[in-house]
């Protein structure tokens, strides 16, 4: 095959336009992949409508891509944990790139803060090397500073379905970011706000760090069942309950002390207003779901932050650590994480794909090229 | 001597009644404190108004003293740092009494937040052992379970100035509890809302924590004053600035980073609202001053917390590790620290003193019996 | 039943005596508890051969105690939960008393390193308050000052075997307090040496802490068994392969890294020299198996400590958190943990017991009133 | 001047032997310096006599270097804090190049135990790229990857005397490192064994971390008085002291607890067999002096880490920030830690400065091009 292709888009709120691209040859540590499912991510519909300041048009979505790696610049190219690359490896890719020499990477040691960062399938535009950057495509261009994480050598690669891996890059990466910096102390007692894609993973590392309750807020009664199945303690639906009635059940099940630590990830303004009363004296609150601008959220600072000596903790993405650590949850919670896949299409719906997760009508769905 | 006195408070917002009480005597591990002096705190104006809930009448007030131990119980009594105490001792003690058997105390060791934790000056009636439980008087007496710190020994208590001291115990205690719980690395850059007692203190446990910058906001030139010359960097006038225009000089003084950590010592919600960003990626937010219900404020949580990554850390009065800490501190600094005394008055002139504190017009005053 | 028994041991290395006790009525927030079982420990072994310098004759063993509460006294106790505790709750307890009042306790905040501290069934002799102070007794007296967890109340108390909870008093605590110090990251890889009953609640732990890798290194082929049935990935035969054997599989089951981190949970000098150096650089070597003086151990400082930039944690007991930890992660994995249990002997064979125990028969005994 | 010269190590043991190099012209980011001065560091010495198992011949020494930018590469190049760097600035550097790239610096993020990590004048020959890569020369090369910090910028830069900031990139870094791992609390006491160049950073880091008490052992007069005036509170002449005695006088000084910390700056196993006795129950010795393999070192394992729940941290070099640490704490320190250089040579008596620094007789020593 010559030719790659990708969906482009070239105004705000338009549709998507398959557009043919010469395949590049990889140089030096760039790497060439073949892509085998993208997925769709909440923040795509931001970007998609044009709210997300970042982005620059005419421009490829997509950070949520999973691949088979097609060809390897010449320079020998290692992932991050020291394996030698290969074609046929199927690989996941940091979404965010840093530049690894400024205060934020060096001293503060926060890559994902660095001011340098840019995100494939949302901050460049198909002017911008690497011109093919992001996943809703046929093949993407990996510049040699990405972060790579193997998932199956070529020798062990077979005909498994590696399509549901694609959560790994945004969902998952974010929640082991969130856990990275706000883990339970064993026995301790969780609240999950959503039960979107965050929120599953959130349960998983919930459990994996020891929570001895885990309390999952949200308002569609099939993500609050698979919440269960991964280990959910407690489901509480939303539309089906006042708040104040959700902040009396919260408290009844932590036995009259409010939750040791809250995640939100709703990404909504009554959430974070919500949760922060879920708080027992001394508890977190770890806000990973906000990725818009959603104006000023009204907080009682002395009720709920100082007078509990509370901690809010702001959760910005992630990076090629955390997405390690959510493949290794993946590799262990496996059958459970694949059930969050609701949807597959061919890449060329990525225009429809998007609507349905305007309609939330998905938990997650991919685009298949 | 066979009588105490104390000034007592029967009705909010009403003058201070000095009335006459027989001396205690003490029991078991009890101590009978005669007070040297007693701080007036911006919270005792807050209790004397009725705007604390946790306040009984007739009440004395009173949370900030210091004094000499003029009668112990019979048994062996030690100070936290484990010295035998004895009559003539200069002491202060935890403000804060602690069950040590709750889940808060055992578990969380959080000794501050725990729910029976009752409070000298705050929450006790006259009525309520250990009766003269407010500093506002000649003699306090501490319960067997109250912390208690030396500061001199009998032997080397001499004709010195003891009485400024008493702001050990709350502005001390509390900035103490901030700086354990937010302390900043070596070569970080920090911010400070509010000249008070606690930014004075602030500045001083920021220095010794290897601050590079530390920069004071506050509206009384004789505060920053003071504040400079215990080793604030840069001061702000907040009464000559617009808050963009503070906000630029944060910025511009801190190399465009903004600030690593925001102490809010101020207590109001203006300077919440302003302060949160002022912080760096990655920054936190430690808020110290908030005293009282001041009701919702409004936060733009994306911008501020969550694309900041940022951690707002409530701090919530504190212990009598912090108290501790507060002393070595002034050991260090008592020159710089004795000069936050402004005012001193005798106790019998309580009511004027509090009236002063509400308007404003004094730094740190004291009531001398 | 008017009387009170327990088994006394009245010389070092000598047989233990049962006796009759006149039965104590609990006054004030003492607790009378009627023993359902005590654990037999390894440093029970060390006590009876006069091996612990805390130890005064004659006394009574035992402090891995669970029980029923049989009495009050007059005023209302509360467990560390804050549950009100009746006569027939189920309960265990912290097993150390501290002091809450000194510079460890209040300004460290490690009860467990507190000065005075004193354990059920180690430091003190019948003739020492609450003279019924050890388990391997009928009845046991528990001070006011004691940490009770409640179990089961009264009312769900049934017919169910609670004594193998006993475990997790002494074992159980000690690898909750290793863990609440050194948790593993999500996705690290952990190596336990030691597969006793600190093993295998660190198996457990461990797990619930998302560690990637789990290798337990033993000697003893059932116990390597009940490791992999708790989560053990590997477990590695001490009798079937030499030192630097032992080295290179855990060099490649870490796919050449090391370990993050090595709980040693042995007790054994070899196994401190040896596990030193299965640390990756950065990791941490957890000690905890170490109970009585070993005298010295060699270590390669700059090569296993200063190179790899490694940290050693001593980690000593743990206090009444860490019993409510394992308790919840009892709860969580009951059956496996109850295989622990390998014998049960009446109370009055505790000789024998102790024979076995010395002479490694045994996982966990129990002793049965 | 067309031409650079540099003193080139050919046997080990050997002497330095001046030859001259084409000076190169830096390409991309590459940054061409010109040495102002170099420090003479302990290690220097164990490389040169070939103890030193990363060093190959033959070879430049120096890693402490300091300079000023004679030419920069063709793009941009900013230093760690987002600096433009122009020729004519003075600057530092990390003398340690990491990878950025590898499962240690992106998953532990300890860029100092890279593995692909080299040293300027420690692990590269002068047939290695950049190849003039000591600062045992007029210039070096510094690769586009090396993290520079600027000390002054041309406009500013005078003729104030910059030689002494060379301690900043051996000394002051690992010191910094130290301090970051582990920070004293505020009002904590501490003990720093050996009063070189760590440990004079390290008694101005204790300073700046709050800590109430600071001890110096070691056995040079002149290095102790330099110690105490820069803060330390006692010091301790080992050449007029026995072990026990020092150890009863720690006790003595810090009130019979013990340090809460201790640094071993001295590199000797009799200063960590005694260091780690030194300790209070729950304090951490951390260990940053040893630089070369010294054999075992024996210690009462449960006596000093298991009994006492001590934390022991070896220290390993440190980055970047940390010499940027280091400098902040240089700048508000200045006229105490110029005086820590004894002795200036020229360049051309590399040999005889280390040979001094063999014998002991200087604190530091600069080579001056």
């Amino acid at each position: 095959m010559e030719k790659a292709y990708a969906m482009v888009l070239k105004q705000f709120g338009g549709p998507l336009e398959c557009r043919e691209f010469p395949k590049p040859q990889p140089k030096n540590k760039e790497v060439l992949i073949k892509v085998i499912a993208c997925g769709i991510c909440g923040s795509d519909v931001h970007v998609w409508k044009g709210e997300d300041k970042r982005s620059r048009l005419p421009m490829i979505l997509g950070h949520e891509g999973i691949g088979i790696i097609e060809a390897l610049g010449g320079e020998e190219k290692q992932d991050i944990m020291g394996r030698s690359l290969r074609e046929g490896d199927v690989v996941v890719w940091n979404r965010g790139v840093s530049c690894k020499a400024c205060y934020t990477c060096l001293v503060k040691r926060q890559f994902y803060l660095c001011p340098s960062r840019w995100t494939y399938g949302f901050s460049k535009s198909i002017d911008d090397y690497p011109f093919l950057n992001g996943a809703y495509a046929s093949h993407i261009l990996l510049t040699p500073e990405t972060e790579i994480i193997r998932i199956e050598s070529r020798e062990k690669a077979g005909d498994q379905d590696y399509a549901p891996y694609a959560s790994l890059c945004c969902a998952g990466t974010t929640t082991a970011c969130a856990f990275e910096q706000v883990k339970p102390e064993s026995g301790q007692q969780v609240v999950i706000q959503g039960p979107g894609p965050l929120g599953i993973y959130g349960v998983l590392f919930a459990r994996e760090a020891g929570a001895k309750t885990i309390i999952v807020v949200g308002g569609t009664p099939e993500r609050l069942a698979l919440c269960q199945e991964a280990g959910a303690t407690h489901v509480i639906n939303r539309c089906q309950t006042q708040a104040a009635e959700r902040l009396d059940l919260i408290k009844e099940i932590t036995g009259g002390q409010g939750a040791d630590v809250v995640y939100e990830m709703a990404g909504t303004s009554e959430a974070v207003q919500e949760g922060v009363g879920y708080l027992a004296p001394g508890g977190t609150y770890a806000s990973a779901g906000v990725a818009v601008d959603t104006g000023e959220i009204p907080i009682n600072w002395f009720r709920d932050v100082v007078r509990k000596n509370a901690r809010i903790q702001g959760i910005w993405v992630g990076d090629g650590k955390n997405t390690w650590q959510a493949l290794e949850v993946y590799r262990r919670h496996k059958s459970l994480l694949d059930k969050m896949i609701s949807h597959r299409l061919p890449l060329t719906e990525a225009h429809k794909a998007l609507q349905m997760m305007e309609g939330k009508e998905v938990i997650k769905a991919l685009l298949i090229p």
